[in-house]
């Protein structure tokens, strides 16, 4: 029982994932939700007792299911991560949904940023990695720069998918590191960072 | 008359704002804006036709009325920019309201990124005038430069308001600047850009 529940929870999120990506919060409706889950009022008022709880839930596990791509964690591997959320932001209902409503939360009266918080966790823990490699500057505040990097982050693709519905996404991440690895990573690595864009290994 | 007609729209779109950013655009209503603005329903849908007529000019014309730091234009002058915004972005409807609807316009089913351009193509002319004066290191891409930054200020204060309302909206902007000036300044300039908040007079 507690295994099928814990299955039904996801097919859930998965529908409302869909449905939220599709049209948004105020365009979603539960009964939408429940039809694309192919689950009854009673098992769906189980796990999640109104729109917002769904489109919290949504909102907070964006990256739950994610496979980021392996390597050894540091600066490279950052790079990877970020390469590889523009492919999936192109893809996977699941991150997109979540994405798209941690952005427009404001207008269904949410203020959230523990979705935010959640991916500086992320990419402070391989800033963190790359400080104890030497990766590194010496002036770089890991905390504060994996703040600076979900922020610029957030606002690139928020602005390739207004301009280009995310088409140009990855071509924008590659021009942000451009102008931020100079203020980040020790000299002699610049030069064996890449931007492959299927990397499935990291070089440093 | 004629004169008279473009006060009362700039009446309208005050109040717009004002409702805009305190209810968001489903939160919005052309009765409250009329009853706001103080005027007829035959004077609003002379000017605007729709809610979403008029959530398009408060995010297009967002801009408008904002009274830019004074100072030559280069480097010094677009940091300066890019602290006064934090502050207008604090206080002022326009902007404010204009912000939230190019951030939340996916919620109304707009995808228009005008607001977005107007602002790289602001940033971008004071990349130029740096350019010419030699404030810019070589490698630096002028438009390619222009939408980054655009990019990770409109995240930069998305994750401020979510996370504090924009209190900690200047700190964040100067350690944005902090990390991309490296990739950017010329060295000997470097040391000479100032953050102070309410600068008045560019140093360069």
């Amino acid at each position: 029982m507690q295994e099928r529940a814990v299955r039904t929870r996801e097919v859930i999120l998965r529908a409302a994932a869909e449905v939220f990506d599709e049209f948004g919060f105020s365009g979603a409706s539960i009964s939408k939700i429940m039809k694309r889950a192919g689950v009854t009022q009673g098992g769906m008022y189980f796990h999640f007792p109104s729109k917002e709880a769904l489109a919290q839930a949504v909102m907070v596990e964006q990256g739950g299911g994610l496979e980021l791509p392996p390597g050894e964690n540091g600066l490279q591997r950052l790079i990877d991560i970020t390469l590889y959320l523009a492919e999936e932001l192109q893809t996977n209902p699941k991150l997109r949904a979540g994405v798209r409503l941690a952005v427009e939360q404001g207008e269904f009266g949410v203020q959230d940023d523990s979705a935010y918080r959640a991916w500086a966790e992320e990419f402070g823990g391989q800033l963190s990695a790359a400080r104890e490699k030497g990766e590194l500057l010496p002036e770089v505040n890991v905390e504060e720069l994996a703040w600076v990097l979900v922020s610029a982050y957030t606002g690139t693709q928020l602005f390739s998918q207004i301009s280009s519905g995310r088409t140009d996404l990855h071509q924008r991440v590659v021009s942000l590191w451009r102008y931020l690895l100079p203020g980040v990573a020790a000299p002699p690595l610049r030069p064996l960072l890449t931007f492959a864009a299927r990397r499935r290994r990291a070089v440093a």
